[in-house]
This record gives C-alpha cells, sequence and structure tokens, in this order.
C-alpha cells in the first residue's frame, strides 16, 4: 500500500477544495491510500509513514501562509536533522487572490515549499503542460487555483483548476508506488 | 539631467513595445533623457553613463532569453568587478506567451534580471499595487505583459501593460533623480 | 527626522545580534532614529510612522520563520490592501546555521521578504561588494551570518556580519533619509 | 539500459571537472550509460535518448552562464512545445567563484535550471543532507563548488565537492533507472 499525506492551510475554504482534489485523485490510484492534514494538525509520524508528501497553501504578500510555515519550522526541520524523509515523493500547490494578471508570486510561494521538500532530500513532482486543465492553472511547479477576479473580487471555485489538482495527485501517487516498489 | 537606459531583447517585438513605453516614461519626467538599447547593442559605456537602468525580457523556458544573459555576462561582470554601478537605480519588466493561467515563471525570470542588479549594488524600484493598468499584467517585481492566450494562441499588445510600463519607467526615473540628486 | 524600524525573529540570539547591529548602524546617521521590534510585537503603526524598514530572520528549512511570517500576513497583508507603506524604503538579513557550504537556503528567504517589500511597493537596499565585511557574509540581497560551522555546531557570532550588517543599516538609513526628503 | 546526458558550460575547467564527476557516478551504476555534453554541442537528439539529464552551469551575476540558457532557448523550447521529455529525470549542479560567504546566488542559478527541467515535465532529484560531501558544497538543490577563496581568488577543484557530485549523478541514474523500468 503506497500513502500519500495532503498537507494545507486555508483562508475560506479554496486550499481546502484544492487539497480535496489533490486528495481525490491520489486516491483514485489503485493500491493507495490518501490522507487529508491540515497545517495545525499534521504530525511527525503522518510525514514518517507517508510515500509521497503534498503542500499546500494560499499566497500572501508573495509567500505562503504562516500555518503552513509554523508546521514545516516545527515538524520538518525535526525530521531534516534525522534525514527521515529522504527519498520520499514531494509536490505543491497554490491557491492565490488574482490581483495583477500574473500570479502575484505564485512561484516564489511554491519555490518556498519545495525548498522544503528539497531540505528533506525528496524526489520532486513537477506539472507536464499537457496536464488536463494547465491552460487555466497551470504552472510547471504545480497546480495554481486564482480565487479572485482582476479587480481581486472572490471569483468562486474553478473547476479546472481542481481537475490540474487531481490529475497532479494521480501523478504523484503514480510516482511515489513506483519510487517506492 | 538623469539618464535611463533600457535594455531588452525581442522575439516578435512585444518586448521591444513594452521597452518603448518604458522608455517613454521614463523620457515623460522632466530633466530626464532616456535611452533605447538592444541587448546585442548595449556597452559598458551606456551603463556607466546612466542612473538608471531597466532589463527587459522574454520569459523562455522560465527564465531570461539567453542574449539578456549575455549581455549580463558580457557587459556587467567587468562592471561588477569594478563597483562600477554602485548606488544607481535598477527595474525590470518582462512578456510571457500566456499559457498556463499563472504566469508560466514571469517571477524567476524577474528575479534573475533582479539578482544581477542587486550584484552591482543598485537600488531597486517595485511595482505599487496601485499603479495604472497593475490588474492587467502586474506583479510586484514589475511590469509584465502577456503576449498570448490561454491556449498558447498570439494575443497582440496589450495596452494596459503598455500604460502599467510608462508608469513604471517614469517611476524609475523620478527615483533616479532624487537619488542622484 | 527620518524613522527606521528592524523587525527581526531570533532562536538563539544570533539573528537579535545582527538585528541590532543593523540598529546600531541606522542610528549612527546624523537626523536618523531607529526602532527595535521583535516580529511579535511590531504593530502596523510602527511601519507607517517609518520610512524605512528591514526585515530579519533565521533561516528555516530554506526560507523565513514562521514567526517573521504571521508577522507579515497578519499585519502588512492590511497595509498592502490601502497602499499604506508604497515609497517607502525596505532592505533585509538573515542568519543561517551553516550546514552545507552554499548558504542553505538564504537566498530564497530573503527573497520572500523582499517579495513583502516589493508587494508593499517599497524602495530594496541591496548590499554592494565594497561593503567592509562582504567577503564574510555577504549576499548581494542583504548581510547574512553563519551561526554554524561546517559540521552544524553553533559557531557564535561573527563580528565581520554584524559590521557588515552595520553597514547596510546605516545605508538603509541615509537612502531613507534622501527618499523621503 | 538507461541513459543518462550530462550538460554543462565551463570557463576555466571547474564546472567541467563536476560534469565528469556527476558523469561518473551515473556511469558506475551497473545498467546506466552516460553522456557528456558541452552546451554548445548538445542536441534535442541527446535529450531524447535519455532517461535523466543533469544541467551544471557557473555562476555569472547570480544566474546561469549564458551558453546554458542559449542551450535551453535553442534545443529545450522546441521540446517543451511537443511535451517531448515529460516524465524523465532531471538535476542540476554549479559553480561559483566565492565571493561573499553566502553562496553568491548559486540557489537563483539552480533555480532558473530547474525551472527549465519543471516546464518540460521532468521529476527532479534533489540532494539530501546525509549524502558524503555536503558539509563542503552541498545545498539542497545540488551540488556546489565554490572555486574561489573569500577575497575571490582561485581556490582550485575542491575534492569533497566532486565527491558530492558523484554522489548526485549515481543517485540520479538510481532514480532514472527505477523511474524508467
Amino acid at each position: 500500500m503506497t500513502r500519500i499525506l495532503v498537507l494545507y492551510a486555508t483562508d475560506y475554504g479554496a486550499t481546502r477544495a484544492m487539497a480535496e482534489a489533490v486528495l481525490e485523485g491520489a486516491a483514485s490510484v489503485e493500491g493507495v491510500v490518501a490522507l487529508l492534514r491540515s497545517a495545525e494538525e499534521v504530525t511527525a509520524e503522518d510525514m514518517i509513514s507517508s510515500d509521497g508528501i503534498v503542500f499546500g497553501s494560499p499566497v500572501h504578500m508573495g509567500s505562503m501562509d504562516w500555518r503552513v510555515k509554523k508546521a514545516i519550522d516545527a515538524v520538518c526541520s525535526g525530521l531534516w536533522m534525522r534525514d527521515a524523509l529522504v527519498g520520499k515523493v514531494g509536490a505543491v500547490f497554490v491557491t492565490g487572490g488574482g490581483f495583477g494578471g500574473a500570479g502575484g508570486g505564485v512561484e516564489l510561494t511554491m519555490l518556498a515549499m519545495l525548498a522544503n521538500l528539497a531540505e528533506l532530500g525528496m524526489l520532486i513532482v513537477t506539472l507536464p503542460k499537457n496536464a488536463p486543465g494547465y491552460q487555466n492553472g497551470g504552472l510547471h511547479w504545480g497546480p495554481y487555483m486564482r480565487t479572485g477576479d482582476e479587480a481581486g473580487n472572490p471569483a468562486g471555485v474553478n473547476p479546472e483548476s481542481l481537475e490540474l489538482a487531481r490529475h497532479h495527485g494521480a501523478n504523484v501517487a503514480r510516482v511515489a508506488q513506483r519510487h517506492a516498489g
């Protein structure tokens, strides 16, 4: 059995919706069980017992939500010391408010979460441009959902980004399966 | 007299259009002269004689065009050795094809050009979110023009991004003026 | 009177020592008052009343300390909404444990804090390579103090990095003074 | 047979020495053949016929050498259009002159090369901190060799960084083998 952990923080539910879509995608792969944890509740044991870990966060001021960072500082630092997650598989996704038409800092936000995965010695799953939904919410580092319109008003949940997140979750699960096998 | 240099590479003309808009904005400030140079023709003397320098590039594979990088390696490296541009003012802008809805690597592209400005010891002018046109092509590191639609087809030149570029050029010129004063 | 705010989080005191050195450097410039605030205690009013703001953090897992991020999410997000800090001057510094000989993530850590400053529309002061102490703890984005040896053991506080931090603080103060003038 | 391609540009031979070490490490894995190509000579066919690709570059002004970027623009852009490298395995390494004690831009340099690998939809192999030689030249994104001393004078080739590069090459080969299997 291959185990995938999806870890997130959410403000108004959009990042949780993306996390659930990643989870669904992972669980759709035969032989995979997937676990959803908020940044507040995730434990070292959740990470150690997983073959693949996906981190998700809203973008705030061009970087990840402080709750995700707190989980990294509190839980991942100790696992880094012990080389406890070396060789596992990792990936990321983000959501953002949508002001400005250039992602508003999605790339550095993803990279900061990927830096944590790299510090832990994990294999990183990127997002190929031929993934379904990429045209709407794709960045090469992972899926993105824009949750606001151009003026920054709430735009609801975008089904194409959710499809992309499901695809990403399934892909992470398949890589983890092959890699752990 | 305050001097602003705008340096760019272009594929199909969009980055050149953005460069011209930055130039126009800079030249609109009283007491400022602005100079346009392609990455192929720019010289060390062009940089030394300027108070502010703006770098622009298309995004290719998530980073700057190789011609802009060649100009940096060939011209800026020597100026770095001699601390020749310390204290000048700098800024950046980019254009991108538009595939995927998350900027396609604009942020790291801008940051690589900003890294060059930082190595040279320059003051960096960022892009405030209340700048006109920000909703369409704004990123906090500088103006962006998306030149393709969601499917990656050419989308022409976007007037709102040009307005934003003009605003940025004028802002860079004003900062350079005050700073050189 | 030009006002400089230095904001930090610290684990064992090294980042606080760097913060105090930046503060000292800023306060050494005539006509400047400098204020030190931990990430836990800083307020929106502290930021609004300052002409220049310097953020400092330890590097944890390749990105900033969660307490600094919490201050950004809690305090800066609201100021971004209101464009309250546009045109102010900003800078950063970091400390790191020293395992691995390549900075251990100092660059992305600095860039995440700089992203916040850029979102706020601030002018960014970089670190010229001719600054005193640069050879030991210089990165173009700001001063760095390595607090551990190659094996990751505590290495104490490095006087050259403190000198560099003082220099940076003075430079930020001078830019803020000219820019606010 | 699993095929690994190592692609590099070099100034004075240090990056070539690192490339050869990565190559050696890859070739030491049973069932793996490894190919060395300079950025000037590499072809699309070299990439298509490989299971894993490792990019190496000197750091110049905080980003990759223009020759590496030219290879990416000229060769990888077309492969991206055709989704020709999706699912392959990738990694990076860099060398740097050593002025300043904080890596001088190694992280963004690695990330720009990794961005290319991510755009191509490749799996990214990071560098675990328990790799031999990590203390001297390790960064979580890949191996680094510092080629200058604190004052920026040439420091020769560092055997610990070469050991780390060999380890990384072997690790990339093993992941590619399992992943292609």
